[in-house]
Order: structure tokens, then C-alpha cells, then sequence
């Protein structure tokens, strides 16, 4: 049987499962006081950049994914180990920029190259390993929602729909959330925490597996990105696309003033008991699908 | 300007001064009395396994090689973060045999899987992230070579040969140099160490850049595996191939009996003043080339 008939997230619970490895953001090794917090994101020319994307932006976003994994867990971001396959021909020049575009990324978010490897391949292909750090007591997990708890998003949402006004500029130049994660690390408030890299829907469908709950979510408090609102449907570009790289995260309603004040943080529904993650729309409620984007599925 | 001009190792050093990165095996963190040693492979169907190689040992290869890196180190393993790029079209049971050999090389030499990426691609890709740890006084840099020091290498020579008698176990279930890595740190003697994947010619030439030095070799010094021995020309393998991965290091001549007696290690010659690396054969010196396997050259 080939991937294509399962998926991505099949592909990933498979392996976790085998390994007995926790389904979050970021893999921990335990030191003293702190976790270091460790992730990898691969990405690859042909399914994660649009036609005409330039170097820096590709190198800029493959580091700013794995910063906001680190974001979501409250971390700081340490070092990168970063993986560069190319063609051979490709431009020295390019090279240089994709290198100008992560050296840039790290100077505005933290973290530094430390080391890493290139290889001959016939696309470009980019696995970043960032490491960071985070006192225990401040780690954000996954898993850790209570019912009747407060969700809440960063920043706004449906960015990708840029992608149809060819600014890849905005869609590529991913600003991860470490300040934001940082700040709500430290308040020790946070029940749950994840990017949303996949998309909103298959972010609470992953949160709602971890933690056996289901969520009310309200049509009029997601908070819609300009791009989206020039589409015809922003709602689904809220719900069902990937690329917005915002913190999804829980808390008990009552400290949500408190956050609201000092980020730029949106409450978009609560935690429910029933297992259903709905959508309230005028007053009526819809189910929230289970898809966005997968890899190795159409 | 095109990659192919310029090649890997060229690449490499833009990206390492460029970020004043020390070209060794792996990077460090501090940590304490301990160094966390970090190293990222990438491996690829198209540039690393021939025809006919087998998921298992693919998975074991993509391991084993970060492993040696950790090993030329004094390191002990600790954790992987893998991601693995796969065509939709691949087969459930190859990913699975693929881990079993990812896995196998695992318990076999230590450190466990926490995380890692899959992602959509043409061709088989991985890219392998090792994380171990040594005391920071065990540590085996590449720089520190005295002049007058033995130049030793573990194992033997030009396995790679086993290629062309599509033996694909022996090209591929590599055996990192964990444990004698583990032995040669405790002894504290070693002045530099790194691992031969590129290939004996072309290690020899990165340590005499980084330590300002030359060496002499003594052909019938050299340890030829029985797979280089069934060639034509067994010292072409054991020079200029890579595949090996061996430790190639120095140490005080006099301390060379020691470590003879508990490893399979093998004196090669010695370290000399002049910038030259010579070979020593039948009473002539001969230069030996600056050349071994080099990605985006032909």
C-alpha cells in the first residue's frame, strides 16, 4: 500500500507510536532546570514554495518554521543545524541570498547557525534542526487543555490566501511568534499550546485527540487576515489552510484579559466536554471538517 | 555562477566563515562540564544508495553515518530527530523497513528517536539530526595535531569496493565507531580526530588546512580491507573512496601502543612540518591528491 492512501498524520502517528514518542511541537531532553527544546522541518522547492519565490524568502521561511515550533512551546531559541540539498545548478549567487534570508531571520528571532551539511539533490531541499530552551516550569505542552477553558489565536488568520495576490512576501516572510510565546510562557497560565502550521481545523483535531475534548468556536471572533478578507470565502481560509504560523492556546477564561492587553492575541471560542469541535455561525452550529493541509494526500 | 564550479567543500567553507562556524565533525553547545555535540546528515536515494539497496539498509546508513560523526567526537549518543522526504508512491512496508534499520542501528549503538518531519518529495530524503554529549576534557576536536605525532585510522580501508560486488550489507550496515571513539576520549591522548566519510585523501587534507600541517603515509602501513583487496588497485580504494567511515587520529607516538592493545587501530605514518602529504611507497615519496567524493563536482 503506498502513503498516498493514508497521509501525513497516519505516516506520523505510525512512527511516534513505535518510538513512544509524544505527539507536540517539539521533542525535549531533560537539563536540570531547563528542557532543551528540539525540532525539524523539512521543506522542499516543489510543495512549500510558489513559483517565483526568491532565495531569501525561502531561506527566511525555512528557518521561521521551526522557530515558531520553538515559539509554541514557549522557548528561546539556542542554535540551528541546517541541511542544504541543492541541484548543481544552482546559483552561487542564490545560494548566498537563501543564506542572507535565514542569517536575517535568526538576527530578528534569535538563534544561531552552528552547523549543518549540503548535498547534491535535484531540488532544493532544506531540513533545519533548531534547538532551544525553556525553563520547566514554563513549557507550554500540548496536552493539559481543561474543559471550559478559553481559545484563544495570535495574530490573525487566512494569510495564505495571499498566495492568490502573488506577495510572497508576506506569505513567506514568516514572523514566528517567540516574543509572544515567550510572554505567555512566563505568565504560567497557558493549558495548551501548538502552531498552526497545518491550518486552524486540523489544529484543534489534534488537540482534541491529545486531550479527549471537543471546542465552540465562533465564526464572528476569528480574527481574519486582510488577505482572507479580500477573498470570497475568508472563513475558509481561516478554518482550512495552512501557512499562518499563529499560536493556537488555551487558558481559563478569566486570564484572558490579562494576555489580551500585552499581545496581539484574539479568544475564538471554548473548550467543550462533547468530543465535536463546532463552529457557531448566527447563532447556528456547524461541524468544524477534519482536513487541511496533508502531505503525500491530494 | 553555478554550485557545480565550486563543489561541496568550497560550499562549505562560505557558509561556515560566513557565520564563523569551526569546520569539525559536529558543532558543540556548552553545557556545564559536558559538550552536546550536534551533527546533521543528509542523505539522498539518488547520490548515496545504488540500485538495489534496501530500505533496512538505507535506514541503518542514515544513522550510522551521524553516528560516526559523534563517535569521531568521544561522544555518547543520545537523541535523533529524523525527517524523512518520500514520494506519495512509496510503500507503506518500505517506511516501515526503513525505521526497523533507522531503529536497529539504535539499540545497536544508542540514543533514541524524539521527533523529526516527514514531508513529500521525489526521491527518498533524509536528513538526520544526532544529539550526544562528552565531558568537555574528553573531547576529540579536529585541531590540536602535534608535529612528530602517529597518524592512526580504526578498521580498514576502501570498503567501499564492496559496491562493485553489489555486497550491499557491507557498503551499507556501516558500523560507527561509538566504542572506540568512547576508549580513544577516555585516554585523553588523541590531539585530532574526525571520521573518513569523504575518504582517507581528502580527511588528511582538511586536518593539514586546519592544523597548519603535513603528513607522511606509509603505503604498507595501510590497512586494506578485503573488499579493496580483491581490486585492481586496493590503494586507489583505501585513498581516495569514501564509504569508510573510520576515525582517523593522532596521538604521541609512545601512547600508540596502548591503544593498539584494546582497539583495532592501525598506526598509517606520521605527522610532519611541511604543508606536504606524502606517500611513502617501496622507499619513494609520492604526493597524494587532494581528491575524494565530493558533492555537485563531477
Amino acid at each position: 500500500m503506498e502513503l498516498s492512501k493514508i497521509g501525513e498524520r497516519k505516516i506520523v502517528e505510525m512512527i511516534t507510536k513505535k518510538f513512544g514518542i509524544p505527539m507536540d511541537d517539539c521533542a525535549l531532553i531533560d537539563f536540570d532546570e531547563q528542557y532543551l527544546i528540539i525540532t525539524t522541518d523539512m521543506v522542499y522547492e516543489k510543495t512549500h514554495f510558489p513559483e517565483g519565490a526568491k532565495p531569501y524568502q525561502k531561506g527566511w521561511y525555512a528557518i521561521a518554521v521551526n522557530l515558531s515550533d520553538i515559539a509554541s512551546k514557549g522557548g528561546i531559541p539556542m542554535v540551528f543545524d541546517v541541511a542544504i540539498g541543492m541541484p548543481r545548478e544552482y546559483k552561487i549567487s542564490s545560494l548566498k541570498e537563501l543564506i542572507n534570508g535565514m542569517e536575517d531571520c535568526m538576527k530578528e528571532y534569535g538563534g544561531n547557525l552552528i552547523g549543518g551539511d549540503t548535498k547534491e539533490t535535484d531540488f532544493l531541499t532544506m531540513a533545519v534542526t533548531a534547538i532551544g530552551k525553556v525553563p520547566k516550569d514554563e513549557f507550554m505542552p500540548r496536552k493539559g487543555i481543561k474543559i471550559g477553558n478559553a481559545v484563544y489565536v495570535t495574530g490573525n488568520l487566512g494569510k495564505e490566501a495571499s498566495l492568490y495576490k502573488n506577495d510572497f512576501d508576506k506569505l513567506l516572510l514568516v514572523k514566528p511568534r517567540i516574543r509572544e510565546g515567550r510572554f505567555l510562557a512566563r505568565t504560567k497560565y497557558v493549558t495548551s499550546c501548538m502552531d498552526l502550521s497545518d491550518g486552524l481545523a486540523s489544529s484543534l483535531y489534534q488537540l482534541s485527540k491529545i486531550n479527549n475534548v471537543g471546542f465552540r468556536i465562533y465564526e464572528d471572533m476569528l480574527p481574519l487576515s486582510e488577505e482572507a478578507l479580500k477573498m470570497k470565502k475568508p472563513v475558509q481560509f481561516a478554518l482550512y489552510h495552512g501557512g499562518d504560523f499563529e499560536l493556537l492556546f488555551t487558558l481559563p477564561e478569566e486570564k484572558g484579559k490579562i494576555i489580551e492587553k500585552r499581545i496581539d492575541a484574539h479568544k475564538i471560542g471554548y473548550v467543550i466536554k462533547d468530543k465535536k469541535i463546532l463552529l457557531i455561525k448566527n447563532g447556528k452550529k456547524m461541524r468544524i471538517e477534519n482536513k487541511g493541509y496533508e502531505h503525500f494526500k491530494s
